[in-house]
């Protein structure tokens, strides 16, 4: 789970680096196991270990531990999600692609363990900003495969980029978002293909 | 549970089906003030002035009578939706109505109204019937005008018509279902304008 390495990390240098990092660690296997809601920062310092002011040596309060954990979290789907996209060659098979691995990623990370969720619950409803630059980060991703597709000629070029982006997201939205996609689990197995079908028709030049 | 007896109305007779109605509008009163979680059948009956037993006689239980008010409210939307619907001419337009007065009504109905929501939330997560019959009901609304627009030549004919049923159906399922309103308070204003523009790019000819 700690690819939070890789972000912005404070400039407090690679020991106190490491701290942080096995506080996440030790707080997302803690959070797993016993629910985020109902953990304190007391709880969490007598299980690992560490004194409860030690840990506020390095995060300010409970969220900001579970908004780092969420942001490995959404890291992970947006590795997966690139990752399938970049298997396929062209533009119209990327965005089939990225649906798809949208739904089933989401769906393991989020529902796979119900103590997860409830912090990527917590994150969409408030709005942390890990949840916002995740969205942004789609939406660019879409962004890029709309204009290759443009490029190439797979995709009409009449409607204004920004329009044809906004509107595909807002398909995707129910499925990235843990708080609808908990309400369409009905709906995962076939959405994928169905939406990915209609939008690929609104794409035809 | 017992929606049968009014669509199709019982064979009780019509002073049944009056004292039936008289319940729910003052039942639909009451849980509006009181909200429907937390007020029982006593409650309810105290409120209105009739005996529990006696409302007992005409609803097997609580859950009835919110099945009701929820099928009332829902015809309530459908209502508007169609009448949108009919106020346009072709088939493009009549489905951004469509589109509209989903969001615009159900906003109105379920939100307006906290008290209401919990019914409606209520009806949605445990799918009852009214809920079901309801989303039968705008799909197969969703169809006419696309087999409509088919007829006139607005719309292309190639996809199978249940599939490009089901995946509109899918893009709009989120501003039908309230458990997913309430996620989309910040696209409501926009979303119908792009998701028809969307939309309508997938069914040109």
């Amino acid at each position: 789970m700690s690819k939070a390495n890789t972000y912005p990390v404070s400039a407090r240098g690679p020991m106190t680096h490491d701290v942080r990092d096995q506080i996440v660690a030790a707080a997302t296997e803690h959070f797993r196991r016993y629910g985020y809601e109902k953990t304190t920062v007391s709880d969490l310092a007598k299980a690992i270990g560490f004194s409860k002011a030690y840990i506020y040596k390095f995060f300010a309060s409970k969220q900001a531990i579970g908004e780092m954990i969420c942001a490995n979290c959404l890291r992970e789907i947006e590795a997966e999600v690139r990752a399938a996209v970049d298997e396929a060659e062209r533009p119209p098979e990327k965005l089939r692609r990225m649906f798809k691995a949208i739904v089933e990623a989401s769906l393991r990370l989020f529902f796979q363990d119900r103590n997860l969720y409830e912090i990527a619950a917590a994150a969409a409803t408030d709005r942390w900003p890990a949840a916002r630059a995740y969205e942004e980060r789609i939406q660019q991703l879409l962004q890029d495969i709309l204009q290759e597709g443009r490029q190439t000629g797979d995709f009409e070029r009449k409607t204004p980029l920004d329009e044809v982006t906004m509107s595909i997201y807002l398909v995707m939205r129910p499925y990235l978002n843990p708080l609808l996609l908990q309400h369409s689990f009905d709906y995962t197995d076939d959405a994928p293909a169905q939406l990915s079908g209609l939008v690929l028709r609104s794409l035809s030049p």
